[in-house]
């Protein structure tokens, strides 16, 4: 399959991993890229230094495009942008603010950008800021979340019926299906999470978040600290703490120091950020196969339903 | 298309209107049926004489097979039960409480029911309570709400995967290729609300409301009550005066007097329940126009996918 995203990626697949913080290393990242996908290092927690060092690690790992995710409301925002036009980066990931602040010096050094966005005005203001893509992501998604709450469903045909640039679907998307439909619903590619969180070479999550990740369900997550800085995570003791912290006032910044200083490997219940498709992650399996499954998974799909007159 | 839900419903289509209190009348269910889908009436708001005439009424209308709404939760539930077994009514859909209280009595009668599940779990406690199938509804669903809010992307899957019955997918569909999302997901068919507002035969709303749905964007709805009785609805001074009410402590009762009691012919405010695909809703078509565009579309889109070897 060949579409204006992997032409854009310059990839096999339009498949994203999508950036988690502390989670989307170079190793990760390196991973999905090296399987066809577009790897992503999460840019949110790093100082400068630390993410040039990641993608230093991520370019002894594959020679293959990837991305570093940037939310532009974190405080050293303007230094994670100025290290991925020293370090070269291909594809750039703005999230949480606006990218028009940054456009014309990541587009004058070369870097593709992609703007992750959760409404159709979001997208509308990214095209005309002049992004070359965006990532519609709907309230399926784990982590920070938008107040706007726009099912991955209902978002993705109307962004695309929109704007003209490509979009990429998230929320949601774990398998053959989820990727299949948006791309039915319009969108030219996907970014997928929490089914690369269960994978092999994820190696920054420890055994509590893994056991609650293959056994979570539909119900395993809620959006947490919604009146504050609303966060997607899997319901334990930690969600529970953060929801009082909220109740007794806590501040955005409050809640992002939470998130952000879980223990992520030891944790018995940490702060422990995942989308609603949780229910569907069964065992761990290696990046290849999560993305083999999607790719190839969609292809039979489409094919079985195009033989049996489904529709 | 030949599927498990053509031959439970009788239909051409395995498309449902979905049941909405007040506005899915005998005209409207009937132009449904008629269209090759199958017809609703709500009978939430109505006592189960007024249920009895207009399913009389629909019967002049038209003689395919149609469906009649009850959610268990309502006072006059047991009348109404009574009043679609004394009627032969062929499918019952059951919402919003237990559907084992009543199934033994609607299956010795003959009739058909389906149940509408916002989990996987309820999904298989309506299964394991003998139901023929269920309507998998997602968070982008008009109307009453379940406190779950799983997206319908995330929600279909995952129902499919857990029980054997068909499922009929809900909330965001507005569209051939919302629909021929949820086919992909797993679903067998398709319940739809919104896109059935918005036509010729929807007698029982008015220019403000009909106003409202044409110029609804993605942002448009939102849940309102959400800690009380949660209902998703347009956007307007009728939402701003709930969510008062609710702030300064309305009751479950107090909600759905209001709700149930707005004016929706002739209020230019009214709490009018919309659905988060609204922004797909661009003119007034007949229903027939909105079925055929759903099931054929869907059957086009798939075959130009393939065709391009889009997968």
């Amino acid at each position: 399959m060949r579409n204006r995203l992997t032409q854009l990626f310059d990839t096999k697949f339009p498949i994203a991993l999508g950036g988690m913080a502390g989670i989307t290393d170079a190793a990760l990242a390196a991973a999905v890229s090296e399987a066809g996908g577009l790897g992503t290092i999460a840019g949110a927690k790093e100082s400068a230094d630390t993410l040039k060092e990641e993608i230093d690690r991520l370019r002894r790992l594959t020679e293959r495009p990837f991305a570093v995710n940037i939310p532009l409301v974190v405080p050293q925002a303007r230094e994670l942008i100025s290290a991925v036009i020293q370090k070269n980066v291909p594809i750039v990931i703005t999230a949480a603010g606006n990218p028009s602040l940054y456009i014309d010096t990541l587009k004058a050094a070369g870097i593709k950008v992609l703007h992750v966005v959760p409404s159709v005005d979001s997208a509308r203001r990214a095209e005309d800021a002049g992004v070359d893509a965006v990532i519609a992501e709907g309230f399926e998604s784990g982590g920070f979340a938008s107040p706007y709450e726009i099912g991955t469903l209902a978002l993705i045909p109307q962004v695309v019926d929109s704007i003209k640039i490509p979009v990429i679907a998230a929320g949601g998307i774990a398998d053959a299906r989820g990727y299949a439909a948006c791309l039915i619903l319009g969108a030219e590619g996907a970014s997928v999470g929490t089914a690369f969180l269960a994978t092999r070479e994820c190696s920054r999550i420890g055994s509590a978040w893994r056991s609650q990740l293959l056994n979570g369900n539909d119900l395993a997550t809620r959006i947490i600290a919604r009146e504050v800085m609303p966060v997607r995570m899997l319901i334990n003791a930690s969600a529970e703490r953060l929801e009082k912290l909220v109740a007794e006032g806590a501040s955005r910044r409050d809640v992002l120091n939470y998130i952000f200083t879980t223990d992520t490997m030891d944790s018995q219940d940490g702060a422990f950020p995942c989308g609603q498709a949780v229910g569907l992650i069964r065992e761990i399996r290696t990046v290849k196969e999560v993305i083999e499954n999607i790719a190839h998974g969609s292809k039979v799909l489409l094919s079985r339903m195009h033989a049996e007159g489904f529709f």
